[in-house]
């Protein structure tokens, strides 16, 4: 850089040259040199978190007179700024940092300061009287204000994950309706077995969604729960009485979230589990949801030597080289996204259990991994209802063709001639092929009135 | 075998020798030939639970006419036999085996309809009077009964884990009331930060059990929700009506539990992320544990060279080579059966995701994990509680030398003096060797009666 | 225990009781009481290995004159005693331990200090002639015996595994032969695709199995490179000049094994990512295998509503409700060993990445999971093999016929006609439910006799 | 978009709006809009190896009268382009996509083919000249060219990962021989064992990444092998006799380095476990490193309640609220770095177990954390090496300090006084507070002479 290019900070390692314009400071400049990992910033989400959570304090620093008017006022000026949209460009540190997210921390704490300093018309990269530390961070630590921005960051993360899953429920419902009338051989072990409807196929896939609506929704309640205030360790050393409370309730009406304060907050400082489980909440849903896409797949598969018992909407031509072809890309890519989530789960796990004595330094890690999966299922879930569920159609004559031709019936008959005797016929109708209607009237096993009513397909479907 | 050592069964492929004695039949023989895989048989709680849902079952079909008194009394005794503890060597298939564990019901259907046998004084091995398929498995399917089974014996289990959870965190409670006034450097990235006492240190761990305590109850509680009755599929086919609503009150009298039909059990016969669901609250559950036995083993470390502020009771001589030595061994098996969870975890996320169409034939390996993962972790808690916490002594000494000469203290004397100041006179302190008390004075930065104030260890541990 | 049931033994800890007529001694009975984790016990090929190598470090003392001839050859009559079975009921405990295996280690010094004992007529419990540390254990630490004879179990079970894989790879190139004349439709995506022979599918399997048998055996290689001699931390402290290139040499001959002496012997003592890569290897076979194995069911899958392309021998009526069902019980089975051994890899990850400074403690979890790896892999591979693959025949008439309607030969008109024409007319093909060369004769796109040569299934299958 | 800013492009599934000076066309349009999750795109590395593939395969059809020599040329000379890092923000579709990679190939086919077409002056978006199918394509699929191009991408990537890990052993190995003379107290179970040299823990560490080095290498010779040419499923449909011979000679000579046809074409393409091998391998090394770097953060633990045996260079102000604080921000990245791989590994895993039939198409989610794992894991090497290794500088004082108050020696008594005896001095010592030296010759054990000969440091740690 020329000299015109940069200005000199000081910081207690020493002097560091940061671009002139630049409202970040002298440790994010360190940061940007220490931490070239991912060549991803944190997430954006983040980034309005952690201004928020800065403004919630700064106002419960003026409560407490620790911070005064003309102070104050800049801080929140310049977070009120962050929050509608601005400077994302400066929030610049790897998204997998060292020092627990200190580096981020600092980075919104240098943007704070130096924007203030421009509101209250003071220059830039001085400090004197706006400082990072002193002022945007007073009675703050990253050890409480970066994962209760972390928390901030995934309740709405969660939120718009929770309704894009609501919406793809809503969409399982409808077609299970749409399908309820279609009779279909249902497949155990991937071999034929009882009959079922294609209704009931997809109202079972929104159970599954829904089940895990309800579960991430249950882990996302603990995020509400916050260190801030706690400071360091959780003792809140450098706050002053009163402080913490003011946090709190600023962060809530800011936000128009309810947070409250841990009531351990040592613990609450120094154990991320709480990540870890709302994780293990996409996990279970990735489970389920790969599950379904497994299944959608396969009965898509053909058109001639598969099921073919659905039609997926046609997103793309196939392949490159072999003509009419269109494959299930879309459940496809979130079969994917699905793997990736579990993959992340495991990174996180890692995370959260290798944390040491009074403080988890790991988090940086744990929130790239969760908030992608946050991110990921999103967006898996959108693609998957927008461009392949809502336009589904079955292939209502394959369907019933497999229906009259399979041996489905079979269990429906062992009420009446014993497992064994079923059994028996069962292999013989398939070695001959046969129907085994055709041979309980040729064996004399039973009158056709009573074969046609034990072998009533709607009899079959509906749970007693 | 000799003739006289067996008997000759018949099922639908053919022939089978089955020991002359065994309640056994030919399906459990043939599942002993095809699954020799692990060399460890179900667990035994899995087969008291599959008596009591085969007891549940038979009632039902007595009350719904399905089952007549007799051979109804004879299943139900031989049920409350096996449920007493009897004839757990006559279950005996691999704990990993195919078919969605038809082999474990078939080996406990075989085992009551001879056990039914011969208290109706018939024959075994016959099976014209008591079917395993047509009486004991009556309107049943491996698809509700194996689920059924597993809730029950998860929930037993799960009991018991939290029995022992709570032991722990009732130990956790007591140590920290024993070390409320120990004062200690805290630690946050390994690095000396600020003061803390050793009962936060121990309540934060106690906070831990009990938030799992609450997850693992939360997750527990999916496992009430039971597809018994819905048979092959989920539509309860070969049931008939009130059947269901029989067996599901039946076991919930049997068990004294309060089991529930599932409202979608089509859904909860061919989805079994429930079970994932309970295994990611305990390797949540693993993730904190492990993280408390990783500052436990730091804190005893030394005696000379480590941080050597705690002792654990000495469980064994150290080394076989080194005299005199002492490991924290207690907390190394409990890291170790921590990893064992995590691991089992990526085993029953796979093995829940790759279910397909109406079943998940998977459930055996999902269920030897889960199962194994309940039990170690018990056994951890236990152990870790009787054989470590409770007898672990603080080394007073050595952790009040510690405050004494640490620079925690740094971070009280910011609001005096600011960030950059305290900065510059920490680094001095710890090259020239000298307490920052005796900087601060000798640069007169403040009063005696300021810094005496300002430095007071007890103000600085407790939350504001 | 009554007086007369046990004995009092003495260490550094205090008194201990032990069963009158044990071989195993005091500090087993402390390992059995502190470690209640699994309730199985170390795997009984590494009781044999720790044998051997107490065995070959007998001897090299006895060479480089630190065991006299009397109590070496006492404690290698021992030794053998162990390696050729005796006294498996007295190496008890627990699989999961804390102590780095001083248990297991300690367990085996006793027997074979006891048994020496009474080889040479002294009474048990006493060691006043042969001590299980100054003498069988001389000039050795849990730190070199455990990963050494740890070593050498994973050699013999990999061994034992190598052998069962390379029956498999065999039974797959049978097969290949076998089924080499069969022209089916590929698939890819799930959708038809081109022609392909099934001989081609089963040799892609044999390819796999191979490559796998390659890497296993690759890493294997690294387990011939052990530390012993190096003793606590890999200085050798306690052992004379000679004594580690003796101990070596022995254990060479006496396994039939090329050890080798670490370079780094501190290194070799610390680290045990050798293990890690070893199991890595292992579960890039389960991939490979649970993949060949997810295939297998779905040729399988019908009878009626599936591919039915191939048969797989029928191992145990499929299902206890639903007659004549016959499930892939064997793949099935495959399966589930693959997800146990992916999430073993899981835990030995975890155990490898945890260890601290001079030592890694969680060797007896990682050996726990690597030795059922390796067990549990070999048995499914014979399972595989003679319960499935040996006998599966081929669907031809399902097959031939599938050939005969796809539009699998689409792809082969492209270099006649482009991918946008071709393309055109599949679409047409599968829309009129007519066949591709029927549209291309229709629409004289082709001379006939152009087409029968464009469409030769034969010429379609040999990769060129 | 307005009229003039698009044009308008057909494939088989209708009309598509492409911007007016978009290189890519109408399959790149619709995977923009299928395929909207993760937000960031495929690795350009792999975009420049698909071009050096599209060039080998050119040059190939050219060489076999496929292709005439204009086409030829104009293609060559678009892929030259792009190799020199043309066009990178014409290569556009999401890093996680459906269709086993088919954009990502068409959004090349695209780019060349409209960029050759520019070249021999023809309009863009028209293709009647030049078609991404059936010139650029030409003879190849989706599922030999994505594979081919992957494997390219691994083995660059991998030697930009070796040369760093190199550097990395040889900063360790520098760093051994500078501390080799400095004597400290090793640790086992974090309890102090016996001596050791800081120059032999640096060693360690070197012959830890040597190891990885060399195992990374043997997992990357798989990627040699490669299935260029295999087209659709592996049987060269479409192309012609010698044309995957050139292919294949040409990309050698392309890139420099020596890849060769699959003898198994089918297997080739329908598995990716080689690259599930290689990610194992990475997996092994994070485990090694990340195990490097908790042991770094031990070691520079305190200042004052820590270990403090070494310094690590201060990278930045430690704490936004502990003034002084310099935090080990260095290895605590990297330690971030390997639990991401070790995640990402999950999740490789799970992709290559999903294959199905005769095409794997989930290469993309693993190529995505493939090449994430390489790079990162470079990063994290020379992030290690520069920022902290190179400069790590030991605290001799403290280190000395800590072997002369140790009880480290006790083990070098042994041989002199038995186990027992041994125990008993060494509880005695640290009771009361006194030296192994001290005890020994107040009880007489051993004349001076003798202990001074016995407790020699340097003595205690050469391996013998």
């Amino acid at each position: 850089m020329r000299d015109s290019e940069y200005r000199i900070e000081h910081d207690s390692l020493g002097e560091v040259k940061v671009p002139s314009h630049a409202l970040y400071g002298a440790q994010t400049v360190r940061a940007m040199q220490n931490f070239q990992i991912t060549g991803r910033h944190v997430n954006d989400m983040m980034y309005i978190s952690l201004a928020q959570v800065k403004k919630a304090c700064a106002l419960a620093n003026f409560e407490v007179d620790e911070l005064d008017q003309v102070r104050k006022d800049a801080i929140v000026i310049a977070c009120d700024e962050i929050i509608s949209g601005k400077f994302k460009d400066e929030f610049v540190t790897d998204a997998i940092q060292g020092g627990a997210g200190t580096s981020m921390n600092m980075n919104v704490n240098e943007i704070i300061a130096n924007r203030a300093a421009q509101i209250v018309e003071k220059p830039i990269g001085v400090y004197d009287f706006i400082h990072p530390n002193d002022h945007v961070n007073r009675a703050q630590s990253t050890n409480d204000i970066i994962p209760t921005a972390g928390k901030l960051t995934v309740l709405n993360l969660g939120e718009l994950l929770l309704e894009e899953m609501e919406f793809l429920a809503e969409t399982f419902h409808a077609k299970a309706l749409e399908f309820e009338p279609i009779i279909k051989v249902g497949r155990t072990h991937l071999q034929d077995a009882v009959l079922i409807s294609m209704g009931q196929v997809f109202h079972s896939y929104e159970s599954v969604v829904r089940r895990d609506i309800s579960r991430v929704q249950h882990a996302l309640s603990e995020m509400q729960i916050v260190n801030l205030g706690a400071t360091a360790v959780g003792t809140g050393i450098n706050s002053v009485p009163g402080y913490r409370e003011h946090a709190v309730t600023n962060l809530s009406r800011i936000t128009g979230k309810s947070f409250v304060s841990a009531e351990d907050l040592i613990d609450a400082t120094k154990h991320i589990d709480g990540f870890a489980h709302v994780h293990a909440s996409l996990k279970t849903f990735a489970i389920g949801l790969s599950r379904i896409c497994n299944d959608i797949r396969m009965m898509a598969s053909g058109p001639k030597v598969g099921f073919n018992e659905i039609f997926l909407p046609e997103k793309q031509p196939g392949s490159s080289i072999m003509p009419g072809k269109v494959n299930p890309v879309i459940p496809e890519v979130v079969n994917q996204v699905c793997f990736q989530v579990i993959g992340n789960d495991a990174t996180v796990s890692m995370a959260a259990e290798a944390g040491q004595m009074e403080l988890n330094v790991f988090e940086p890690v744990l929130f790239y991994n969760l908030f992608e999966s946050l991110e990921i299922l999103r967006h898996a879930c959108m693609t998957l209802r927008v461009h392949a569920i809502q336009d589904i159609k079955v292939n209502e004559h394959r369907v019933h063709d497999y229906v009259e031709h399979s041996l489905a019936m079979a269990t429906a008959l062992v009420k009446y001639l014993g497992y064994s005797k079923v059994s028996e016929i069962t292999k013989q109708a398939l070695k001959e092929n046969k129907s085994l209607r055709a041979i309980v009237l040729e064996q004399k096993l039973m009158t056709e009135a009573e074969v046609d009513e034990a072998l009533r397909p709607e009899a079959m479907i509906h749970p007693r």
